[in-house]
């Protein structure tokens, strides 16, 4: 019985960063999501992929208990493919072809067996499929939602319309500014939280995590690396690790949503180190567990001496 | 007799914001640098202004014990002048005009009274006016540098220069990324450590603060405020209660630096809700231990539960 159930895509990303170049590789947002979530629980996977697509590449997810029932494959078509580069200013991408394949007709569908989930994650998907990912599961689970600047523009309405029936969003802070049409982030925060969700996790890149609720803020740095290969995926890494770490500790209160956000961190600060999933596949939680320590270390001082 | 001596400008502003609007404001570094490090030790000030400047304006200073015996009157020129506005990224200052004035003949003096100081800030002047600042405090004092882009790409060797003989640097994010040819800040920082100083100090203005030195990282988001106002002068602001804290304190240990970092960014978070040095000039220290602990309060979060 899965914990957690992903809505998004899976991808083969081609990607060149100032420190190399690859073809193909495994990607999307539900993907890398799911790479990092299911180090912390049972994640579920709703997502589509092309008669091209080699299933074999992640059979690895299963023994980590990721249910792939919802994987569906269109023989009709091929994988969404995305590919973009990065300059030195790694915190922002250059799409360069995106070729969306098979999610153009991408209809997502909740097997049985995953509506009782008690977390979901809609990943940065047309909004009209996160509400019918939503129609299709059984409240009460903690819904979080990710979007796009796309979807901003092209189906704002919409949007709104499902950010009014979920309990958090994850967006960047380019995106909570067109959303709410406010520069400051505490006011563009408040906006939201007023139109239904009760906490907005705003990614602020390579400056890491703002979060507010009705009477919290909270923030977390980013854990700053020295080397930084390729950021694709590290926003659903750590939207990955956030929500496996919510649904391990089985609630979503402030202090485990404080400790939830820095377990991203940590997650996302292991995504770029390497291409594709490949930093993330290997991890094992000693190291998991002691970065998340080295980062508390980085952020804690003492009592004002005045 | 002063524990904490700064040498730099005191200027005229006129500043415009999307906010509002002021016309010849008290401002400089040195002037926003006191105003904040008065509240937590005495202060001296080295710098000079012109024959135009009203210092009643500023004699309030003296109740909080600085010493303006440093403080030279130019009767041949007019204060050094600074026009400036800033758009919604207040992030961004763009100088509309820059009238040096009396600065142009600047050759700053330490007055005797001053050269046993233990603490010594070189606000942003020119390098050679720097090293002469140094040369004549009597060691050991510790001494923090800040410099900007002009000095960077027209005085590097200067610059380099001074920086071997200082012990600590404190220096925004694209000035470090210039100095060190390196877009990453930690290889960054330890290239700037290898050439003297122990500890190096990145304001990232509303990102917060990244300090290094040889054994420990420290991150220190900036307060998130919901009406920032003007942000002139919240550097110099951030580098007056950091010092203003280590004076106080009596040493510049790591655990004491980072102590300061937090309460330099809460002088800063003050002086950015007011034109020029109003905000900060009716501070009570109440308010000042309330947002020390307000902003400690954002960032605590538990341990790992894994």
């Amino acid at each position: 019985m899965i914990k957690l159930l992903v809505a998004g895509t899976v991808a083969y990303d081609s990607i060149e960063t100032p420190f190399g170049k690859v073809k193909n590789v495994l990607g999307g947002s539900a993907l890398h999501f799911t790479n990092a979530a299911s180090f912390f629980t049972d994640v579920g996977i709703v997502a589509t992929v092309g008669k091209d697509f080699k299933l074999d590449d992640i059979a690895f997810l299963k023994e980590r208990n990721v249910d792939m029932t919802g994987l569906e494959v269109d023989e009709k078509g091929k994988t969404f493919r995305w590919e973009g580069k990065y300059n030195y200013d790694l915190n922002q991408a250059i799409t360069l072809k995106t070729e969306l394949n098979v999610i153009e007709n991408f209809k997502p569908k909740v097997p049985e067996t995953f509506r009782n989930t008690e977390f979901l994650f809609l990943a940065n998907i047309d909004p009209e499929l996160q509400a019918h990912v939503i129609s299709q599961v059984n409240t009460p689970a903690t819904i979080v939602l990710d979007t796009m600047n796309f979807w901003i523009e092209s189906k704002f309405d919409h949007l709104m319309n499902v950010i009014e029936k979920v309990h958090m969003l994850i967006i960047n802070e380019g995106e909570l500014r067109e959303i709410t049409k406010e520069h400051n982030l505490v006011k563009g925060a408040r906006k939201l939280i007023a139109r239904g969700p009760s906490c907005v996790v705003v990614k602020r890149g390579e400056y890491g995590v703002f979060m507010m609720n009705e009477e919290e803020l909270f923030l977390a740095p980013a854990f700053p690396l020295e080397d930084v290969f390729d950021p694709t995926g590290a926003g659903d890494t750590f939207a990955g690790g956030f929500m496996g770490y919510l649904a391990n500790v089985g609630d979503a209160g402030v202090e485990t949503i404080k400790q939830a956000i820095v377990m991203g961190t940590v997650m996302a600060s292991f995504n770029v180190e390497d291409f594709s999933i490949n930093r993330i596949r290997k991890l094992g939680y000693e190291e998991i567990r002691e970065r998340y320590s080295a980062f508390k270390g980085c952020m804690q001082f003492g009592e004002c001496n005045l």
